[in-house]
Parts: structure tokens; C-alpha cells; sequence
């Protein structure tokens, strides 16, 4: 086979090197060696090769030429490479495979250089066999720990290599605890260990027409094979489809000595972080327990030790352990998060990642790496995970506070709230009136419940979820929310909530409720609530993030007390302000419905007289609080039927009032002649937007006129007006544009508004507007993404509908792995982004390009956009810190790849660069 | 001013020539003479100068030149050469401009190299004033006619020139013929005329502030000027940019003599066709009246005499114009129509343009236009209009018919039938099994009225156009259609139908109606109906098209009737057959809702069970009719709602039945339930198509196993299968035509259906398809554009909605000027087809490439989908012949744009090239 061997041209006399052991490879050797496998090299070049458990890498080189194999095989080579690094292996170990008195046990582990889903799962404790359990039981004193082991092996060897469905193996579990009368695993003594064993392999017979080998050489090739094999497993295809990823990488497989922390009192198994991870204070803090295994202290059912305890123990590992976060965390250029165990009085660290930590603890590690030097500014700034930060805004639960939830539903908008139950938007409104904190809780919510909103603490549904209209309502008025408790039924009727599952009431309208947006946590305890403390570190690193970021960031803001509280967070102008949500409040839409319905000119202009000072005070509100900065006013976007009453309520009506004889059918009746006339099959591609500035213009010059008027009005009272920005909404015609700017134009003359001082823009929201989006860029001064309507008609999802079942399904079908109305769609939507913003900016080389959709808050769309050249973001208030953190990480991750290494503001000794992220997983026994 | 001259560098001595003789011009100088102006001067050059009233053409050049002056302003030598194009006219015509006693009159009109609207209109009698009219008088010894023609050109230069408004003069003519007690305008004599004269100057005055200008030049250069600066209307503006027209071109002025039919016996005026434009018979055929004007002719006012008079009348006149008309034929290589005036038994030829012809006479010419060498295959295949052949295919009231009809809608679906009213599907249905010719008259209809379509000869409508579901329905089936009788009162529950304005009942149910699918009538009358001919022409010019299309041609058919019938028309296969309505027949009904209702698997498979066998029948009668040719069969596409009831009735039922204690009510409110849980707020975006297949997989598995079984009996039955192709809608995500690819396929090996004869492939109707169309092509054989979904989804415009009083309210506002629902939008939807094929190919070059929407039967969309490289388009039975000659059009004009002059297949005598329309219009008097 000398020739095959020569076609590889890297390759030595024995052929390409297949196998690398920890001791020899890095963390630059990712490709090669896999995510875990570059890691735990990494580690062991870091800390020495005695605190990582020893072992060996086999390449993702090896994977692709034994799937390129017909049938798939071992490569020339490798099977000799194996055999060589068992035997280095050995060597440092100190015991031999399948020893029967003192065997080697191992880890075999699948380690792609990007993680998936589907790829094959852990085998441990491979080695064993009949013998060596025996062996085991002696050396170590414990034949229970050895039969557990064993059996442990068996059962994962043969669903993980073999496909033996896991249930069919607990089956066998739940039968023999049955018959020995155990009610945990940890009951089952020796003899029912034994007995399962025996049933496993029995199993095992039954399933693959062999015996389980006893040969640990033959094990092990089961589970490197199995570990390849998994590569083209239909779940791992599909998500690397998914996410772009090239078929042709393969993945390593590391094999890693076992190392046990449960030998006895000098032995144990512990988490520990490089920092506190909650408050971010620079002391690691952790818990352990002793003679126990990783397994035991993750589980909760033992009470662990705070790490502090341990230097009391056996400082001398404490010590160590510390040092090693130490070292690691300056290595990472991040806060650590490591598992480690205890195997005799020697430690061994298993696995390091990057820290999961809480929003604080995340803006103090950012602020004390740059001040201790650890990390430049990027860097630093590049640590902070912007989707957390919210909770630094919001009321809390005290966290002190230990009550289980009654329910939990989708966490749609973060904060926490409590309050007396009401169950319509009418009665939150009188209720806050009174001074009352209430929660508003529905079935789920419509436009007519907006008011309901304002005036609620908090708001939970038992249907949709994160992009319902009650979450994103919720979301841009900071309203906690709690979209989706399935398991409650919202009886509006009988103005009752109850649990599905029982039937039982457990709260009547004026009863407390309270709820955690943050976790989805529905209570009814009067749980003790805190305000977000003052953070100098947030403040500290919010300012950074403004001097990087190259993005604007508005937020979206529909009234004065919203645009106040936006540019409070940082929002630098409003990027949408709906006008109908004005239309929708209690005193405005008797006017708003008198237009729709005048039926002659006089009543026309009678209902326009009527809205049209109501109009200016909402602008001149808004206006004064944006004083300054650019405010987008959008022109009335919904289709008329949204102001009039339902369809089937109405025909229910006359209905009625037919059978009653009552006076006023008449008028119900013309009423339904009208809402019939307006309704539409699908409103959402219907006459909305500046279709209804054409087919009624009365309103939209209305509209323009109260801008105009109360932009004058503040600059008589000599108050600064903002830099007033007229949108206008779905536009997908030049045409349409002409025609609607020239009313805009036509009534900012009427009203002397200094044209030079007016900027007309459009909303870019249907498929259309971005093909051609040059021939519109002729009539606009701005152009402002509406990303939520553009992907509702670029993927034809309606958000409502999809929101009822299609979206979850998609999710499980793995048609996406996220709501495209929470990031954006990229490949589809984002590519119609793309299109606009070139054909805009080719007519209109300074076109300004802002987006305005809910993807406007998500930080993955926020990169995004900034790679797509706009020149802001808006989102809701809230979002607002979010958005400026993201737009930063965007500018800094092009710093960071321009200069690896290079460190830009750092003060004291040269920080670190260590931006790529941090191991995510390393092996734990 | 010598420098300016010296800039013009093709300019001679006296700078640019900006007016040219019509004697001195040439259909090649469209561009520069635009198109009136080289058309009237090919006319000179052919007929010679006597033939032609003589004049010139002041050229586009010169507009640019004009407009490019600010303020605008003649150019240098523009005004020296008018004197002296004027004074060769003065030569010509042997009168003078001016002359108090014999003047010479002229007419003014616009010109651009392509007609526009919005340009300046004519301006005829110019030269007349004050002392002239008296001297017109004399010599013609008739102050009438002089009086008459000052009259209107003071009006008409007022109106053009000066902008007074059309009303303003109208309503002088209405006082005056009040004063005078005319009825008419002829009724006015010369005194009232004079009367006229002396009121338009006054106006002229008022409005100008200066007199109306006595000097004939002074008018001259008021017109031209005029037509100038119409240019930058804002209607041509408008115009040109939606045609995607530059702006910089100019039109031509064309200044001619004017002649005069009405002196006399030996004067008149006609118009001629070339050949009969009925019949298309070879002898040229039209009509004439002595001593009148052109509009005389047209208005209809007098009897006509027919051409055929002319020979006795004035043989040599006679002679003439059949020589000119053959000489134009000839020439232009397409039956003319010409407007012919004699003045003083001298003939003139006003305007010759393409004929406008019935459809039989269009194949009759082209098929005698190839035998007599006038035109190649190419050529003649080129002057049929495709969008006429339907006429050919259906039954159509007797021309011999006289009566008026009571209603005129919408001419949504050709040809004439007529029967018994019905108000009802069902009643339809019933009618229908007793067999009788029934009508079906609905405000509107909706999918559950099919089953009606189908029992019905024809189907009117109050409500909606051409696009609108019945429109769409009746096309279809080739069922005539008028929809959108908007004067009628169709009231289904009194069960009569109304006159709106007066309120007369005009039909009940079983009284007699008839209409015209062609024309928009409705009739009460027993109209006779006759048969379309066998047409030996038609089957000619279609075997021609067969062999030059390069596009493939297959029908949109449900039934096997329809696609028998499709293929009696030349369908080369079923691109689009929609099961859903398969579904919608009363027998299956039951059946899908059962399916939809089921609430457990054994409810679920019973469901499936009834229904298999009935979609496997409907499968094997469609694939009989097909056999042999490809049949791309639809899963299911619409949401599953429309199987069910409406909301709105149920919940009414429910009230009713909860009040009345009826039995059925917990049922009804299971129901109601279940609507509600699949009840959307916006369907067209909702859970429909391969989302279906993906919640509900049983529905799509029932299909799939239906189609391969019907192939399978057929093959047992020892009848030929056709290829089956299956089609899956509504794909957005590659993910899930990849899941819906492997149900198909899994159901394909259950049912040992050979997957080498299976074509599986999808729907391209979504934008996000388009874009990412080449990763949906790794998995489907076939793409077939759905553009009536990509229409409503890339513009946002819901069909139905649209329809309401969007679609006319765009047309009246020039944002378009064809509904994107019969033509393809194609800078917008347009644009993302042609992503889509380049995706698509560029994934798999050899993919199908098809299209099933409307626009598959619209000729300037199937130019367009040729242009893109599609293989086929699809379209219902009907529109099939259409769509066969309008696909070898897109062939004949490359053909004809490479090789311009060359004759590629006409026998005898060298043929005419001709194909760049014939002049569409010159100067009448």
C-alpha cells in the first residue's frame, strides 16, 4: 500500500499523521484537530501534561477519508497510528488497556471544529470487560463503582455505537429496580449492577447478532467508526445546511484517560469561575463535593461545598486549582468557567469554556479586564453578551426570594411585575385611574388593547409568543411580559384564570399575580420586587461602546413619555413613531371612525377638524421631547377596518337587534355596510400604507399639517423642534412616492414649514421596494428597512398565523433554528436588504438607510446591518443599550480580525488578544 | 451668433437643419422626425407629393434645443428655416398663409418617436383670422363651413394652446345654442357661429390678457411652442417613466396643409381597409360620404355609402385609392386602414396605420399574405394580435343580432352564452343533472362556488374585474364571464336580479339571460348564438408557431375534461393541476373535512381511506386524457380553512342554536372551535402549501399515494401513463422541499413507482424562493413560477383585496398602466423570476423552468418569460393557441431584429420586410 501512501505530500514514511496527542497539538490547530481537541491540547501545552487527563486526537483529516472510502474504512495508517498513541498513552497512564487487574479506562468523544447537533454522544469507561470489572472492583476497593462503570459502558456503548434505542435500556433499568425494590439508580446495589450488565449485553446480542466485545481494541474502533459515521448523520447534514457549512471538514475524535472523584475521601469533582459570576467580583468563586463524581455535583442532590472550603481541605490543590483559572482566564482573554476533579490528592482539570454569567457580572469583568489590563477596550467590550443587558434595566424579583412559579409561559418581554389581575384593557384603564397596579391577562391581545398596556404593570397571554403582538407591544413600552402559558386558561368570560391540567381557579380578577419576563414565571405570591441598582460599570461600558460604534442607534417611539425614556437609554432620535397607535387611544377614535364613515365632504372635513388639534398636541409632545435630534414620523399605515368594529360582531349585532326591533338598526346596519366595504381577506396585503394616502389623502394631510404645525408651535414657544422626518409607509411603486411627497411637499408649503429643513423618506417593506429600490431613491431622502412587513412578504409568513403553530413546527422540523422575526433572515430578507441599499444608494449616493423593525434590537441582525452599510438602527426603548453595545461589538470584531494580536487602548502591561471564543467543552469524567 | 452655429458640427452654413419637407423625409428618420413625421413622409415618398397634403416636420432635435434654452427659446436658425418651409408650403399648395382672400390653412400637431399621452393635441384651420374667414367664405361660397372652422380653431387653440378649460368653452356653445334654440351643433348657423367666434375670442382675452393673434405666423409659432412644451407635461413625464422612456428625446412638430371634403359633390371623405377586416378576404372594403368631413364619417350621424360606390361615383378616385391601398399593404407589409379625403375630386391620403382586424380576418391575412410572397412565415405570423384568437375558440352571438344590451361589465372570460338564471351553485348543480342551461348570478363568488362553474354556461357578477376569483375561475374552464356589472343589483336572497338606478327587476331565478364574454354585454333577449367555424387559416398560422416557438406550451387543468380539451387546443402537457378543487366537488367535501376535523389516528386513516380512492379516480381520468405528456400535478395549496365553514356563519349558527336549545349545539360548537383554531387574519400568508405537508403529512402522503397508484392502474390497463410530476407549493425554505421531496419518494417505493420516471419539484411563488433559489434546486427537477402568488406577495397586494378599488384607483393615478395581475410587473416581480432561473441554473443548468400563473396566457408576459430562458409556460385551456403564437412571436422577432430585410422561408416573389408596427397615425382634416 507504499503508493496510496505517496499521493499525500505532507506526509512522513508511515504516511499523513493522523494522530496527535494533547501534549502536541494548540489551540490554532482547530481545523485539524476539532473544537474539543484543540482545547484540551491547548490546555495541556498551558497547564503541563499532569493536570489534563492524557489522551490523543484523531484528525478530522482521518474522518474524511474514511467516509471517502467505498465501503467506508480506516485510512492506510491510522489503525498503526491508534495502536502507537494507546501505547504512549499507557505509558503515562501508567495502567494498559484491558489490564484485567488495573485497566485503562477511557473517553471517546466526537469534537467537530464547528459544534453541531446530531454528532455522535459520549462513550466513557471504555475498556472494560468481564475481567477487567473484576479487576477494577479489586484495585480500587469498590465493586460497586466498578459494576457501575460497567454497566454504564454497556448501556452507552450500545445505543451510542449501536443504536439500541435508550428506552428499551432504561426499560431494563426500571426492571430490575423494580425487582430488588430500589427507588433510585444510586440504590441498585452490586448484585443488581450485575444483573443489568448481563441484561445489557443480552440486549446487545439481540441487537447486533454479536457479543459485546471484551476486546478494548475492538471497542474502541466501534467508537471511533461510530464517531465518523455520525458526521453524515441526517441531523448534522441538516444543520450544517442550515448554517452554510461545508460536508468535506469531518470531525476528530479525542480518547482520553478516565480519571474518578470517587476514590474516596481524597478524591472529588467540582465547577469552579475564574471571577464571581453574578456580581463579576475578581475572587473565583465555585462548589465541590468529595468522593463524588462531576455527575453528583451538577445533579443538586447533594449539598456541595463552596470552593472556599476546600483551601481548608487540601489547599495545596486549592491553590493550584486557583492558579490554573488564573492562568487560563489570562490565556482566554475571558472569564472561565472549568470543571475539574480530584482523583487521590491530584487535580485534574477536565474542561474549560467561557463563563455563562449575569448581566452585572458581565459589565464589571469588561471594566476590571481593561483597568487590570487584561484586555484593550474590543476585546473587553467583546465579552459582554448585549441580549442579557436588558435585566439591568428592569425591576427584578429580589432574587433572595425562593417561590416556585404556579406556571411558566415564553419570556417576551424582560422584567418583572405584579399587580391585581384584570381582564380587558377597559378595566386596566379605570383601574389605573384609580391609582391601582394591575396585570392585564388575556387569552392573547389585539390593537384594541394597546391602552390596556399602558395603563398594566405587566401583561400575560396564554397564547403566541415571543413575536406575538402582546410581546412585541410589550417590548417597546418596557411592559414585562409573559407571552403563552400554556398551561393556564384565561377565562375571559367568567373572569376566572385557571390551571388547565386540574381546572383549578387560582386567581378571580383582583387578585395578585405576579410575573418574571425574564424567566416566564407566573406567580401568585406577593413576591418582593427591587429596582435596577445605579451601574457605573453598564455606564462605563455603554460609553465605550458609543465611541466605537459606526451605526446611529433611534429608537422606536410612538409617544412623548416613550421618546423620553429612549433618550434616556441613549436613543439618538426616533427611527418610527406609529401614528395610529394615536388613533387608537379612547378619546381618538370617535373622530378617527367619523372619517372613515363621513359620507359627504362637510362631514369629511368636520371629522378631520376634529382629529387634527389632537394630532398636533401627541407631535407636539413627541417633538419636544426629541428636541434636537431626528424624529421619523410615519403617516397612517393600517387599513381602515383596524378603527370600526369587527366583522362577525357586528353582523351578530343587527342580528340581534333585528329579532329585538330595536331603534338603532339602522345605523348598525350602515355601519356593517361600511365595515363589510372595507373588509379584507388578506389586510396585510391589502389598502394600508400610503395606498390609503392615495385612495383618501384627507388623512395623510391631516397628518402632514399637524407635523408641520407643531414643529411651528414649539419654535414660537422657543422651544428647539426636532429634525422632523415624514415616512411614508409601504411604498412599492415610484409612483406612489411622487405622488405622496408632493402632498407632503404641497402641505409644508401651506403651512410656510422651510422645505430645505423637511426630509421625505419611505418605509422599504415589500419585495418590490428593494428590487427597485433605484427608481425610488429618486423621490426619497431616507430610506428606513421595515424588516418586520419585508419578511412577512418575502418568506409569505404572517406573523400573526405563523405565530399559532407554524412557527414552533418549523423549529422542530428544523426548518430554521430561529424566528426569522426575531433575527433576521438573512440568506432571504437580508439579501433584499442588500438589493435596496445598493440600488438606493447607486441613485442616491447619500441616501440615508435605517431600519426600523423589531430586528433593529437583535444584535445578530444589528451585525448585520452594519456590515450592509446603513447608517442606523431603531428600536424599542429598551433595546436601546442593547443596540448600542451590538453596533460596537460589530465595529470591533472588524478591529479585532484586521489585528489578532494587536492590542489598541489597553493601558498597564500588554493585554491579551483572545477574541475567538474560548473553548466551549473539554472532556469531563 | 456664428459661434453658436459652429458648435453643431454635422450643421451647414445655416447651422442644424431642424425642418425637413415631408417630401425630404423617411420612415428610417423616426427618431429625428418622430413617428407621425417619418410616417407621413414614407407616405409622400411611396404616393407621391400630390397625394399627400403637403407640409413639414420641425424635428425632435429642435424641441431638445428649445427646451435646453432658459427661458425656452426657438434655436438659432429655427425660426428662418419655419419661413422657409412655410413659403415652399405656400408654393406647393398655391395659397398663402394669411391671404385675406384664399388662405392657406394648416393643421399643428405633436409628434415623438413613440406616442405618448399627455402630448399637445391637434390644433386644426390654423391661418384663419378676422378678414381670412370672410375671403374662405367667398371662395368656397360657404360661410357655414368658413364660419365653422374659425370657430374651432379658436377653441381648439385656446384649449391647447393657452390651456382655457374644455368646459369654459363648451359651455359658451351650450349658451349660444340655447339663445338659438339649436339642438345640435350642426343646428348652429352663421350667425350663431359668428356669435361663437366673437365669445372664444373674448375668453381668449380674458384668460391671456392679449387679443387672440390675427397673424397666421404668430399662431404658427403660439402651436408649435405649444407642442414643445408638452413635452414636460407632467402626463408624458409621467408617462415615459413608467415606460422606462429617456426623457431627453423631444417630439417633432408637424405642420400640414389642410384639405376639405365638405366643398361639395366632388368632394368627400372615407376610410378604406386594404382587405375586408371581418373576413380578411383580399378585396379592400370601408366607407365614404360625399360632401363631408372626416368626422362626419366617424360619428355615424349619416349613412354611409360603402367603398364599393366610389366606382361609380368617381371611377378614377376609385382607381386610385385601391392602388395606394395596395401600395401601402405592399409596403408596410400589413392590411392598412387609411383616412382618405377628396377635395374637389382629387384624392388625399390623411393618415395609413395597421389595421385593426377580427381575428379571423388577422390568420386569413397572414396565411394569404405567405401564399402571395407578400410576407415570410416570421413576418405574418407577426401581424396576428394573439390576445383576439380566443374568439375563434368559443360560440359568439350572431353578428347578424341587433339588440342593445340592458348591462355592460367587465369582459372577464370570452365568448356568448345564455340560459335560466340561478342564484347558487347548488342551484346551478341541480339545473344542470335535470339538464338545462343555466346562467350563475352572484355579487361575487368564492371557491365553494366552482362546483357551479362547471354546471353553468356562463357566469355574471357584480362585483370585481378581471383578475377576480370568477374572472380567474371562468377563464379557466373557458366558461363565458362578465363580472363587475356594476349597474346591476344581483340580490340572491329576494332571488332577483335590479337595475341599481331605477330599481326595475330585470331577471328572476329561471327567467332567460344572456351575455358576451367578448364584449361585457348582458341581454334579456333570446339571443341567437352560432358556432365557432372550422377555421383551416387558424390551424395554419398555429402549425407555423408550432415550429418556430422555442417555449413549450401546456395547459392549467383539474379535470380530465378540461385537460382533454386543453389538449384539443395543442397543450403539450398539464402544468398546473390544483387538487384543491378536486375537493371542493360536494362528494369530497365530506371527506376533506372529516380529514381536517379528526381529532385521533383511527378518525385520521378513516378519513384518508375515503378520500384515496376517490383522488385516485380523478388522478387516472386527468392522466388518461394526458397520456403521454408530462402532468404536473399540485399538492394541496390553500389553508385548510376554506374547507370548512365560515367563522362569521358559525358563530351565528351557534347563537341561534344556544337560544333555541337545539341538539346539535355542542357539535356545532366543536366546529366552531376548530375554525377558530384555524381561522387566519391573513391566509394568503398563512399555514397553506408545503406547510401543510409538513403539519398535516397525511394529506400530502393520501395525494402522493393517489398519483402513483392512478399511474399504476393505467400501465396495468395497459394504457400509457403520462410522466407524472409532482409539484410542491409554497416553498420558501430549502428545508422543506428537502422533507417533502423524501415524503414523496418514501410514498413512491411503497408504491413501487419507479423514481427514475418521478420529476419532483416546486413552485417558485415566494420572493425568499427567488432569492435563494439555488439551494431550493439542489432538490427539485422543476421549478414553475407561480406569478399570481409572487405578484401578490412581492407588491404586497392581495388579489382579492386589490380587485375592491385599489386596481382602478392605481390605473386613474398612472402608478401603473396594466393590473400586475394580468400582465407581469416585470422591473419588480419580474426581476425576481430572472433570480430565480439564474439561481435555479446555476444549481442544476439543465433544470426545468416553467410558469403557471395568468400571466402564462398574456402575450407581452410570455415575451418576456421567453427572454428569460423558460422552457414552458402554462396556461389555462382557452388561452393555449394564444399562448402557442405568442411564444413563436418572441422567436419571429429576433428572428426579424437579426436578419431585418432577409426573407427566411416565403415562397414566390421576394417579400416585404416589415415588423416594426406601421405608422399609427397622420393628419386627417
Amino acid at each position: 500500500m507504499a503508493s496510496s501512501e505517496t499521493i499525500e505530500p505532507a506526509a512522513g514514511v508511515d504516511g499523513p499523521t493522523w494522530v496527535y496527542d494533547f501534549a502536541d497539538g494548540s489551540r490554532g490547530m482547530r481545523a485539524l484537530l476539532g473544537g474539543k481537541g484543540a482545547n484540551v491540547a491547548e490546555m495541556t501545552r498551558l497547564l503541563g501534561t499532569g493536570r489534563i487527563p492524557a489522551g490523543f486526537t484523531i484528525t478530522t483529516s482521518a474522518c474524511v477519508a474514511f467516509l471517502g472510502e467505498r465501503p467506508h474504512a480506516y485510512p492506510e495508517g491510522l489503525s498503526r497510528q491508534v495502536d502507537a498513541a494507546v501505547a504512549r498513552l499507557e505509558e503515562a497512564a501508567g495502567h494498559r488497556l484491558g489490564d484485567p487487574r488495573d485497566p485503562l479506562l477511557v473517553s471517546v468523544r466526537s469534537g467537530a471544529p464547528e459544534s453541531m447537533p446530531g454528532m455522535m454522544d459520549t462513550v466513557l469507561n471504555l475498556g472494560l470487560g468481564d475481567r477487567s470489572v473484576e479487576g477494577l472492583a479489586e484495585r480500587t476497593g469498590n465493586a460497586r463503582f466498578a459494576w457501575d462503570s460497567y454497566r454504564r459502558l454497556l448501556q452507552m456503548y450500545a445505543n451510542v455505537v449501536h443504536g439500541v434505542s435508550g428506552e428499551r435500556l432504561e426499560a431494563q433499568i426500571a426492571d430490575v429496580k423494580r425487582d430488588c425494590g430500589a427507588a433510585l439508580d444510586t440504590d441498585l446495589d452490586v448484585a443488581a449492577l450485575r444483573e443489568l450488565a448481563r441484561r445489557f449485553k443480552a440486549l446487545y446480542r439481540e441487537h447486533t447478532g454479536e457479543e459485546f466485545p471484551q476486546d478494548p481494541r475492538v471497542q474502541l474502533d466501534g467508537a471511533i467508526r461510530a464517531v465518523f459515521e455520525s458526521w453524515e448523520g441526517e441531523r448534522a447534514v441538516h444543520y450544517r445546511r442550515i448554517h452554510g457549512m461545508p460536508d468535506d471538514i469531518g470531525t476528530a475524535v479525542n480518547v482520553q484517560q478516565m480519571v474518578f472523584g470517587n476514590k474516596g475521601e481524597t478524591s472529588g469533582s467540582g465547577v469552579a469561575f475564574s471571577r464571581d459570576e453574578m456580581t463579576g467580583a475578581p475572587e473565583p468563586s465555585g462548589d465541590f463535593l468529595l468522593n463524588a463524581q462531576g455527575e453528583d455535583v451538577v445533579s443538586g442532590m447533594r449539598n456541595t461545598q463552596d470552593l472556599a472550603d476546600l483551601v481548608r481541605i487540601m489547599p495545596a490543590v486549592h491553590d493550584e486549582l486557583i492558579g490554573a483559572l488564573r492562568t487560563l482566564e489570562r490565556h482566554y482573554g475571558d472569564m472561565q468557567d472549568v470543571e475539574f476533579t480530584i482523583e487521590e490528592g491530584r487535580l485534574f482539570l477536565l474542561q474549560t469554556r467561557t463563563a455563562k454569567r449575569h448581566a452585572q457580572a458581565a459589565v464589571r469583568f469588561a471594566v476590571d479586564a481593561v483597568a487590570e489590563g487584561l484586555l484593550d477596550r474590543e476585546r473587553a467590550l467583546l465579552t459582554v453578551d448585549p441580549s442579557t443587558l436588558d435585566a439591568l434595566l428592569h425591576q427584578t424579583i429580589d432574587p433572595a426570594f425562593g417561590g416556585a412559579p404556579i406556571a411558566t409561559g415564553v419570556a417576551a418581554s424582560p422584567g418583572a411585575a405584579k399587580g391585581a389581575v384584570v381582564f380587558t384593557a377597559h378595566a386596566a384603564v379605570e383601574a389605573a385611574a384609580r391609582g391601582e397596579a394591575v396585570v392585564l391577562m388575556r387569552p392573547f391581545t389585539e390593537a384594541d388593547d394597546v391602552a390596556g398596556f399602558h395603563a398594566a404593570r405587566g401583561i400575560v397571554t396564554s397564547e403566541g409568543g415571543k413575536a406575538s403582538h402582546a410581546a412585541l407591544v410589550a417590548r417597546g413600552m418596557g411592559r414585562p411580559c409573559v407571552a403563552g402559558v400554556a398551561s393556564l386558561d384565561i377565562d375571559v368570560e367568567a373572569g376566572e384564570v385557571r390551571l388547565k391540567a386540574t381546572g383549578e381557579v387560582i386567581a378571580r380578577a383582583g387578585d395578585l399575580i405576579a410575573l418574571d419576563g425574564s424567566s416566564g414565571a407566573i406567580m401568585t405570591a406577593d413576591v418582593p420586587l427591587v429596582d435596577p441598582p445605579q451601574n457605573a460599570c453598564f455606564d462605563t461600558v455603554l460609553g465605550w461602546a458609543d465611541e466605537l460604534r459606526r451605526l446611529g442607534v433611534r429608537a422606536n417611539a410612538d409617544t412623548a413619555a416613550d421618546a423620553a425614556r429612549a433618550r434616556s437609554f441613549g436613543a439618538e432620535g426616533v427611527g418610527l413613531c406609529r401614528t395610529e397607535h394615536m388613533f387608537l387611544e379612547a378619546d381618538r377614535q370617535p373622530g378617527m371612525r367619523a372619517l372613515i364613515l363621513a359620507e359627504s365632504d362637510e362631514q369629511r372635513a368636520a371629522a378631520v377638524a376634529r382629529l387634527l388639534p389632537v394630532q398636533q398636541a401627541d407631535f407636539e409632545a413627541l417633538f419636544d421631547a426629541m428636541a434636537g435630534l431626528p424624529v421619523t414620523v410615519r403617516l397612517l399605515d393600517p387599513p381602515l377596518h383596524e378603527f370600526l368594529p369587527g366583522l362577525t360582531e357586528l353582523e351578530m349585532q343587527v342580528e340581534r337587534e333585528r329579532a329585538a326591533g330595536d331603534a338603532g338598526l339602522a345605523d348598525t346596519e350602515r355601519l356593517l355596510e361600511r365595515v363589510k366595504a372595507l373588509h379584507e381577506s388578506n389586510p396585510m396585503l391589502g389598502t394600508r400604507g400610503s395606498r390609503l394616502g392615495i385612495l383618501h389623502p384627507g388623512i395623510y394631510e391631516m397628518q402632514a399639517r399637524a407635523i408641520f404645525r407643531a414643529a411651528r408651535t414649539l419654535r414660537e414657544r422657543g422651544a428647539e423642534p426636532p429634525q422632523v422626518e415624514v415616512m411614508l409607509p409601504l411604498i412599492a411603486y415610484e409612483r406612489e412616492i411622487e405622488l405622496m411627497r408632493a402632498l407632503v411637499e404641497r402641505v409644508a408649503d401651506e403651512e410656510a414649514f422651510d422645505r430645505s429643513e423637511l426630509s421625505i423618506g419611505t418605509m422599504i417593506e415589500l419585495p418590490r421596494a428593494c428590487v427597485i429600490a433605484e427608481q425610488i431613491a429618486g423621490h426619497a431622502d431616507f430610506f428606513s428597512f421595515g424588516t418586520n412587513d419585508l419578511t412577512q412578504t418575502t418568506i409569505g409568513f404572517s406573523r400573526d398565523d405563523a405565530e399559532k403553530a407554524l412557527l414552533g413546527a418549523y423549529l422542530d422540523a428544523e426548518v430554521f433554528d430561529r424566528s426569522p422575526f426575531e433575527t433576521l433572515d438573512t440568506p432571504g430578507v437580508g439579501r433584499l436588504v442588500e438589493l435596496g441599499c445598493e440600488g438606493g444608494r447607486r441613485a442616491r449616493p447619500g441616501l440615508k438607510l435605517g431600519i426600523c423593525g423589531e430586528h433593529g434590537g437583535d444584535p445578530d441582525s444589528i451585525a448585520f446591518f452594519h456590515a450592509a452599510g446603513l447608517d442606523y438602527v431603531s428600536c424599542s426603548p429598551f433595546r436601546v443599550p442593547v443596540a448600542r453595545v451590538a453596533a460596537a461589538q460589530a465595529v470591533a470584531r472588524e478591529l479585532v480580525a484586521a489585528e489578532p494580536s494587536a492590542a489598541s487602548s489597553a493601558a498597564g502591561s500588554a493585554p491579551i488578544a483572545a477574541v475567538s471564543a474560548a473553548p466551549s467543552s473539554a472532556p469531563s469524567a
